[in-house]
């Protein structure tokens, strides 16, 4: 863990999860003494501090915000609720411009309570997106589908692959609408390089994350995912697969990780960063 | 839970993982007792029962062994590990045909301890099915490879699709190596019914599994499989897509819950046969 110097670090955003122990105020500061300059937000910390304020902080700091995690939850079947996400996914977009960054990473959501039908949620969350695209395109923001890893499609994302992703995706200009590709979620799919040169040929690769696959996976299957080189995962792969693609954009570390969270915030975004250099782009 | 009458659970089968804490000859005597006519056996308990004692005591009670689980578990790259999973995978077949049953289950293997290369692992099962086809046709025993769901991919099985299953099999004359279908294990995938049609064209649906998809998953995510009915998943679609594509065969409900083992194993023995019937076949 050594040698981190602002050229390599270029493309490094790290995810605010990743080290949700950390305020804004610590976040920056710790992003300052590393040599990180990228960062993706979550909505309910950057509420809590105020949107404006934290636009001012990150400025002031020098960075830069690369996504705001997350929109979506499109899959409701009642009207109330459908009318609820959408005006909360219009904030979303809302908050990413007042943020700087273009792009609202979209959780799709999972059934509705006593639904069976994939197929079903899967056609509302594009019925959404006819409605947020134009509103999203009109604040300089893209929604970036992102497929979650199928262990998640009923509770979480119906949008287990990324050929779902983009099937969503492409019935909308890429200016609206395109993807996030998470090796985490995907990773185990063979198809997926393939749905990436989709996705890049079509200019939708909106985000590129990075967390790696660790076993065992803890209840809830939420917050297992390993520290960047600790698991499954071939980093360089994936970042080869996006870079074929034609992607050059900022690599986000996003890591959800109980251990990681009881550990020293600096610590973590230190090691992260040097995890990166080793792992994925050395 | 009631009217469960021979001619209804003429096609299902219990396998003996679901009510594990039952022993075989309280298993023979439960699904006599339920009208069950069909078990898929494990070769553990089968082992420490004795092959032939179990293919006796099968054939005293009328029953018919639907499956044997599991072979596999392929992926190794030391000779000697592999030898051994050879020599394993050959006495697996014994098994099969000794119990009267035609097919073997086979769970592929994950990735070995420190590789991230699942294309070489995948390449591993297909270098050991090309020795152990031809062994198990001899045998009149047919191997059926189990798509697991993704989130095994990396401890359990490196074949998480249905059409990465059959890419496998494909290689091989169906009478040695076709798949199991198991709706807990893609029922996500909205590829798969088009696979299944691809399986049954080709005449490798060699069994077909059901399981329901609850959440929260357990630690592990092993022993979370719901009873049917109680999930996510629309079993009627799925016999729905095996019907569609040919398949006549056994029905088998393969649940791994810890509730489930907690109970007594003749009341979830009735209560699975019930809810074959509301659920899947009604």
């Amino acid at each position: 863990m050594s040698g981190t110097d602002g050229a390599d670090l270029a493309r490094f955003s790290i995810n605010q999860m990743t080290v949700k122990q950390l305020s804004l105020p610590e976040l920056a500061d710790a992003c300052g003494a590393s040599g990180v300059t990228h960062v993706g937000l979550w909505r309910e910390p950057v509420q809590a501090y105020g949107v404006e304020a934290t636009a001012r902080l990150m400025r002031d700091a020098g960075l830069t915000v690369t996504t705001l995690c997350r929109g979506g939850f499109l899959t409701a079947i009642d009207a109330d609720a459908r009318a609820a996400a959408l005006a909360d996914n219009r904030r979303a977009v809302d908050e990413a411009a007042a943020l700087g960054t273009d792009t609202v990473v979209m959780v799709s959501g999972g059934l509705p309570a006593g639904s069976r039908d994939l197929r079903g949620a899967r056609e509302r969350i594009a019925d959404a997106l006819a409605a947020l695209g134009p509103y999203a395109e009109a604040h300089g923001v893209r929604l970036a589908i992102e497929a979650l890893h199928p262990m998640y499609a009923s509770d979480r994302c119906v949008v287990s692959t990324l050929a779902q992703a983009l099937d969503l995706a492409e019935r909308f200009p890429a200016c609206q609408v395109g993807v996030t590709v998470d090796a985490y979620h995907i990773w185990w799919d063979d198809t997926a390089p393939e749905q990436i040169a989709r996705a890049g040929a079509g200019g939708r690769i909106h985000s590129f994350q990075l967390g790696d696959w660790t076993t065992p996976l803890p209840e809830g299957v939420l917050n297992g995912r390993g520290q960047i080189g600790d698991g499954a995962i071939d980093m360089r792969e994936w970042l080869g697969h996006v870079t074929a693609a034609g992607y050059t954009g900022p690599i986000e570390v996003e890591l959800f990780n109980e251990r990681l969270w009881a550990r020293d915030g600096r610590e973590v975004l230190a090691e992260t960063a040097a995890r990166f250099l080793d792992h994925v782009l050395r």
